[in-house]
């Protein structure tokens, strides 16, 4: 049995996110900035799925900004947020996505900022009275606070910290890499000014990304050239990435509700099986609270264990069994988890994030949980 | 007949393009930086590509970075190229393209840098003696000079220019965008220390591109997040933008000489129809000589004419003949070219840029020269 179980990291592509592109692959190839019959045809589709967006997410299309995926997003909010905003100082948390942390902190080294980071609890919990006081003692500032954390799956209250950016006036961004396609983002209601998505996380293209900027917060482009994206970001636009991400949202909202029943019920089970099957398990974070976690992932930390330490992943993969120990940018490095570590998770235990989406079943769960209640067998 | 002239804008996908990126759509979607199997057969294929690029450009794998395009391969060269080795001072042209003059001016806005604009003439050629002038006053520069202008055809020496940025120890970028896949780069033998590619020019897709940076001249990330791209660039890959940039620079190698030869004689007859059948035709920049300009661009300036004046492209659209007035990326603005305008070209004079790929034919020439007679026929 072959099982994916990384969903986190990316997602297998949507049959329809396929068709959508195909013909901006074989048949519409002009550039969108030209003119003539070719380019208008391929304009007109980009504004379409920029319309969709914008639909969907409650907000209007002169908000949306394609990108080349999240990361690139999360950079523009971010470098051009401070640039733009006159902004001297920053609040982010240590549980971020390297894609906020290290651009935060090449701002800092630059001069640009002065950076705060909040206290986290074992759990992962933000201090939202620390956030406060940071904001009353520093008018002007840009949090970025991410809405789910990747790796553990906590969920942040942006009602709450978006309205006390407002009631102090600062900028705020989120990273919403991980909710996008997977939870409904009012705009029209959500107190943020700048959210992101990463189209390969809910069955859309890799390479495939957008930025939301709020109307009243205009930040300056952050790639700069030709005059696309209403002279937001220079470059020819990545056109089928622009088709696919726009028709997987519109396909994650159309089937939200049901593939979230799907989806909270495997996660469920594998919680109740693991519970069951493995003496000593826990979970990182807030990922075994359902309604306080990502419905897509579950972070487990299995007792220690001598046959399998520092091999679990390894083990895993071996019994056809996709996972990960941490985010998939830095899984590839030999440096262990942020996150984890700012949880002061205790190294002797192994940690796998097992991640989910709606093509996931509940024979892969009992799969993967028989495999590892073989793997920890021997000295349970 | 529909006619499409514009492939110095953007051009058709390669059908063997496609296919190679089929499979990374439907089978193969594991994220590049997962350590699983499902991760590591799409490394693999990355991994492949980047040594392919390589070896076209006779260079090797940890030099070459896959980007979202020309535009961002420019922004990252220039920005970072700047800030990595304390450059104070920057040589360009006013004919670059706007992904390279854009980028500059906002470094000078923001004091990094101070900038000189090498002077051009009536034809597009620049001063090299003014260039080795502001050389010998200002050490450590940076020269970002194109090899090919967009616009006017026009093909700078390389070899000489990178010559002198040896010879004075200054930092070499040159856009290479229009060059990249229609004449062979030689990077072990051409002193250049930064180019450029992007994919939808050479019948890859849209939204791929790279930058070759010179080991020893080696720079700072410009989008920051996980570790890929050697910790160059931060954020999932664009996978199949890779997959097709790396195939269509293949197919572009194969088959270089024979699409030379093919597309250089549809100009050439292009050339000399025009000139037997428009009284008055003139050509902008150096892109009537063969041997000195691409042999994909001819821009064609028109005799003054009451019915055409600021209509030409629209009347060529009607006809189905899809061709540009400047560049792809500011042709939907209503600005003229900043191109034509350094040339000092009569404004009274309509200009109209033609763009071949080899998927062109000579009937297609003809049809096009057809039409213009018809069109200027009126006045003549
Ligand atoms: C000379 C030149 N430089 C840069 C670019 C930008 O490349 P891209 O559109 O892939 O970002 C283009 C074309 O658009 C170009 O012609
Ligand atoms: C929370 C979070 N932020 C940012 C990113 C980066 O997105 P992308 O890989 O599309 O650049 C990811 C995933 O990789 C993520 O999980």
């Amino acid at each position: 049995m072959k099982v994916y179980f990384d969903n986190a990291a990316t997602t297998a592509m949507d049959d329809r996110v396929i068709e959508a592109m195909l013909p901006f692959m074989r048949n519409h190839y002009g550039n969108p900035s030209s003119v003539h019959s070719h380019g208008r045809e391929v304009r007109s589709a980009i504004e379409k799925s920029r319309k969709k967006v914008a639909e969907l997410l409650n907000t209007t299309p002169s908000e949306i900004f394609f990108t080349s995926g999240g990361t690139e997003a999360d950079n523009t909010a971010l470098v051009c947020g401070i640039e733009t905003h006159g902004i001297k100082h920053a609040i982010s948390s240590p549980i971020e996505h390297h894609a906020v942390l290290h651009t935060l902190e090449v701002c800092e080294q630059k001069g640009h900022i002065q950076l705060s980071m909040l206290d986290v609890n074992d759990k992962g919990e933000l201090d939202l009275n620390q956030l406060e006081t940071l904001l009353k003692a520093n008018p002007n500032s840009l949090i970025s606070l991410m809405h789910a954390n990747n790796e553990i799956g906590n969920l942040n209250d942006l009602n709450r910290i978006g309205t006390l950016a407002r009631e102090y006036g600062a900028f705020f961004h989120s990273d919403t890499v991980q909710t996008m396609g997977h939870y409904v983002h009012d705009l029209k209601n959500l107190p943020v000014d700048a959210i992101v998505a990463g189209g390969h996380k809910f069955h859309g293209p890799k390479g495939s990304g957008f930025l939301y900027v709020r109307k009243d917060k205009k930040i300056h482009p952050f790639i700069h050239g030709g005059a696309q994206e209403r002279n937001m970001r220079g470059g020819t636009e990545n056109v089928i990435g622009i088709i696919g991400i726009a028709k997987a949202l519109e396909i994650a909202y159309e089937y939200m509700s049901s593939h979230e029943v799907h989806v909270k019920a495997l996660k469920k089970h594998f919680i109740e099986k693991l519970k069951a099957d493995i003496p000593g398990v826990e979970f990182n974070g807030l990922s075994e609270e359902l309604d306080r976690s990502l419905y897509t992932v579950l972070n487990v930390s299995l007792p220690p264990s001598e046959a399998n330490a520092g091999m679990l992943l390894f083990n895993l993969d071996l019994a056809g069994i996709s996972a990960s120990g941490g985010s998939a940018c830095s899984s590839g490095a030999t440096v262990g988890s942020h996150v984890l570590r700012a949880l002061n998770h205790n190294p002797e235990r192994d940690s796998v994030r097992f991640s989910f989406s709606r093509f996931n079943t509940i024979e892969e769960v009992d799969y993967t949980v028989g495999k590892l209640k073989e793997l920890y067998a021997v000295e349970v």
